[in-house]
């Protein structure tokens, strides 16, 4: 319960604490996002990474609890019934979710957590969380540079980039249940223009609640 | 009318172009908004200063157009008959108004406007423009910080400290009808927060229109 009007003073504004935030960066693949949230959990101070489940092996250089908690796909499978993913997907034949408590827990101790996820897990994050999530939409500057980024990851074959570039299409028309827009033009501005989202989001009145 | 999802790219998101924004700094008098606004001006791009009308006479220093548009009561009158204030309230025996049309223009035009407001006048704002206006509300950081500044203006007597900070303390009750707090420890650090708050805000989504 918030303090009766009267006796709000600037003290008992300060003296309010605010809820966490979950920031979710979200992008059509080759947009950028995974550049931007890893440069941002170092360079934006009180941003913690929320680590997602992967049933897939780890790769070469992934650390199990880092960048992914890896489990088996009973375990995965079991937790999942249990209801402990926020959202969850499966991809290329593996599972991947969001475990639910670290998040719930980091919100409700006022502590903000960075979530670099799909354009389909970003909907199910947004849903679970409508008044803590702030969806930030990473944008290539055009379609041509779209493309030139999937091909210079110089892996993948004609194919596979042709069918990027079609999802991704089909992704950017997601935009509109995103809170805020982001053209990824250059890596240190996006980063600057996403610190500036999470300083003002974290001075939201509608965050606060009474301690 | 937004083109239909399936021609979205980034070219197109790039292309629509978004509304202006208004935005509304007020504060309890002593908080130090004007110092704020002031600088804020000069400092984040793309801000034009909203000039408001005023019956009382321009003090020394003061320039007709820039600080007010200074206006006799019946002029005043005439144009508040006319519905051409978004705001208006009488002072100590004097009109002060928000003339509509210079804000209209700007926001359909999508440039950006930052007007500098007592807390009833920011209210009746928020009220014209619910979609368009972002209020920040900048305190001070304890009460007995406010009642210092007030004091070292060193103009006032002690009747007229004594009813200002009693109005403050009822101001300071309406936070909840802002959009965000600032709470101003340090001017430059209170600036700085004033351009995140901005630089968000022109990224929001809920802003695109089509061109």
């Amino acid at each position: 319960m918030l303090s009766s009007a009267s006796s709000i003073t600037p003290l008992t504004l300060i003296g309010f604490r605010r809820r966490g935030i979950l920031f979710i960066v979200s992008a059509p693949s080759g947009a950028g996002k995974t550049t931007i949230s890893g440069r941002a959990l170092r360079e934006i101070s009180g941003l913690e990474m929320s680590v997602s489940c992967a049933t897939r092996a780890p790769r070469p250089g992934e650390v199990d609890g880092r960048d992914y908690t890896f489990l088996d796909r009973e375990e995965f499978e079991r937790r999942l019934g249990r209801g402990e993913f926020a959202e969850s997907a499966e991809v290329h034949g593996f599972l991947y979710g969001t475990p639910r408590l670290p998040i719930d827990r980091a919100l409700g101790e006022g502590r903000d957590m960075l979530l670099d996820i799909d354009v389909q897990g970003a909907r199910q994050m947004k849903d679970g969380y409508p008044a803590d999530a702030v969806a930030v939409f990473v944008l290539p500057p055009s379609e041509a540079e779209l493309e030139r980024r999937l091909r210079t990851r110089g892996t993948d074959s004609e194919e596979v980039i042709r069918r990027r570039l079609e999802r991704a299409r089909a992704e950017m028309a997601e935009y509109r249940s995103y809170d805020y827009h982001l053209i990824n033009r250059d890596v240190a501005e996006s980063v600057r223009l996403l610190a500036a989202i999470v300083a003002a989001e974290r001075v939201r009145i509608s965050r606060l609640v009474a301690r």
